[in-house]
């Protein structure tokens, strides 16, 4: 500790961020999906703007924007994604990677790399066009060579024809080096509600969430729905009712404080006013930072089914169709960023993240911490998506700080 | 009373109906759509076996075949309809039909016509390709004109052109005469499982019941699954649970003996898994043979919404899409049929019709009965719809004897 801080340049790190938003400019949003031409100008600008700061930079062979400061031992890796969903946010992953380069570039300006420096990473594909997390997986060392070469666009277009397109095919694949980074920091909106809702500025993610998704179908028989009495029916839909309602009840009764879920889907089929339906289906999401949360839940939905068939009219089925296990955040980078935004007297509060991040992947081989800003009206993956720009620029303030006593620790 | 009994020919009224199966054949089922050439045909066949029974007939200016025994100044008017759904079943309104012919057929031949004899009637359109119930509402005189000009097949035809290409355009439409006509009989198989579940063989019909369709609309806020907590969400999927949780409670509070009811279609809206539903729709449909009872089953769904609403998350709107009132059987045609199943020591029950009929309008204008037989399994407007062969002859006996009742008495 006891070394100077560095000031980052809010009105810098906002102009970058405003020409990022250009590329795929849709409204006040941004549709810039990987490897569209949009996405593949972005990543030359982008690491056109590494080079201006100082640093080494590369685009590796999966689209993988890398910039690295010179002259220091050990580094903090900042970084996020700059690819986005279809009418996307303009902030999003961008924000975290945009930190991350005016954090390294405010430290080599004010030469305080006595401790090290930053390394910075714009990972390609975490909206998972072509790859789900494609480029933090790689660098990681947890990408499968298959994946490359079977990976294939929503519209058909093949990973590997995407990065010969790009002119990333053949490059060296950048990776992770233990001796060199110390830790993985990632600032991201918090696409949800809370901290407006609380007012507060700065999230301080505690770990990101475990989910299950898992499909509930029931199978009855399709009947006239004017002359069959209720008591000879084998209604899907009532049963389908009847099982939501005992698993939202057993979710109220299991749930702690963090944990979501959602009945996001819902199929009746033949879907007629007078047809008793035939057949059912339900999406089921649920999400919490525990694993033995998760698992209570999971009994919740398997009980349900199981008093369904037990009645025996209707049969239900029930299955898994993903499972992503919690990631915890590291407690002394947690305390770090908590330390900062006290420091800048920032209202803070520690909190787990609901969505997926690149965080994932990095966590399980160093040390990683995540930072959330607020989210206006808690809109996200929208071109509605904004935060404001004092926000924005503490956000950034808090992470440098953190980034430099982590660095002298 | 005292006078001689008909019997029908059973074998005949098998191959009557076999025949007419002919038309529009689709494996045990039968494909004649109203006004179809399979439709024109089997009309004209109709009236051939009219005639060759000895009744004077036409086919009117809406399609409806009518037949009228001779030399008679009152008679009891059997119909029903020989038109069917897509893929519907051979009996369905065919068999109503074809009890007519036989029962007319039966009494001239036997010469026991000293009460009164037998009209004929096969309605056109009850199944609605075109008109609803186009015919049955001319015969009584409660079709509209506009009805006529305006109306449109599904696939686009006009009815105009469809009468005219029918050559049936231009021909007096057939009446009901109060002076001629004393009641109105209808047969039909149940469209229900019922009668099979209750080991009976004859339905008397108390009523068609009253019915109402409701669509329930829900209106939320799309919002991250994962990263909005409950508590901060507008899930108007939730909102459509409890709604439905909530109304079925009440349906069975309030449900009679005779009560049906079904959810037939739900809409999440946009329908993933990680969003939230921004918007939910459900139908509703409920049946009952008295006013009171669907107006306290409205009550409650009205209730229901009133209830979101109060709680001002998700906002409810409900609206009654149909609404058509219950028609009560005349109770001295009830009695006359069940006495008539007596005789014959068919097990029989007094039920409502949870289907609408042609009977619904014929009602209105004279003492009107009705008579099911039972489904095999409950099946119809399939083409696996079925009843036995015995079942099938019993109708027709048990219906022929309630009509010279009615005569005699």
């Amino acid at each position: 500790m006891g070394s100077t801080y560095s000031e980052i340049n809010g009105p810098r790190l906002l102009a970058d961020l405003r020409t990022l938003a250009r590329f795929g400019k849709e409204g006040q949003g941004v549709n810039r999906l990987s490897f569209s031409p949009e996405d593949i100008e972005a990543r030359a600008w982008l690491r056109g703007r590494m080079r201006d700061a100082g640093l080494n930079t590369q685009i590796d062979g999966v689209g993988n924007v890398f910039g690295q400061t010179p002259n220091v031992g050990r580094t903090v890796l900042i970084g996020s994604h700059t690819d986005t969903v279809p009418n996307g946010g303009w902030l999003d992953g961008a924000m975290g990677v945009i930190y991350g380069l005016e954090i390294a570039r405010a430290m080599i300006e004010a030469g305080s790399l006595r401790d090290g420096g930053v390394d910075v990473i714009s990972f390609a594909d975490e909206e998972s066009t072509y790859v789900v997390t494609l480029g933090s997986r790689s660098f990681v060392g947890e990408l499968a060579d298959s994946e490359i070469t079977e990976g294939k666009s929503i519209v058909g277009e093949t990973l590997v024809a995407a990065l010969e397109r790009a002119g990333y095919a053949g490059s060296a694949r950048a990776a992770l080096d233990p001796g060199r980074h110390t830790a993985y920091l990632e600032a991201h909106i918090e696409q949800g509600p809370r901290l407006e809702a609380e007012g507060k500025r700065i999230g301080v993610v505690t770990s990101i969430v475990g989910m299950r998704g898992m499909e509930a179908s029931f199978q009855g028989q399709a009947d006239h729905a004017g002359t069959t009495p209720m008591r000879l029916r084998k209604d899907a839909g009532a049963a389908l009712f009847a099982f939501a309602a005992e698993v939202t009840a057993a979710f109220e009764e299991t749930s702690a404080a963090d944990t979501v879920w959602n009945f996001g889907h819902v199929v009746f089929e033949p879907g007629a006013g007078n047809v008793v339906p035939r057949a059912a289906r339900l999406l089921i999401e649920y999400r919490d930072p525990s694993e033995g949360v998760l698992d209570a839940m999971e009994t919740a939905v398997l009980k349900a089914a199981d008093r369904v068939n037990r009645e025996g009219k209707v049969v239900a089925e029930t299955h898994r169709s993903f499972s992503l296990a919690p990631v915890a955040m590291n407690p002394n980078l947690v305390q770090c960023i908590e330390d900062s935004a006290r420091h800048y007297k920032a209202p803070a509060v520690r909190m787990p993240s609901g969505a997926g991040h690149d965080a994932m992947h990095l966590a399980r081989h160093l040390p990683t911490g995540m930072l959330f800003i607020p989210s206006i009206g808690g809109r996200s993956h929208d071109i509605a998506e904004d935060t404001s720009e004092e926000d924005i620029v503490l956000g950034a303030q808090v992470l440098a700080r953190a980034v430099e006593a982590i660095l002298a620790a």
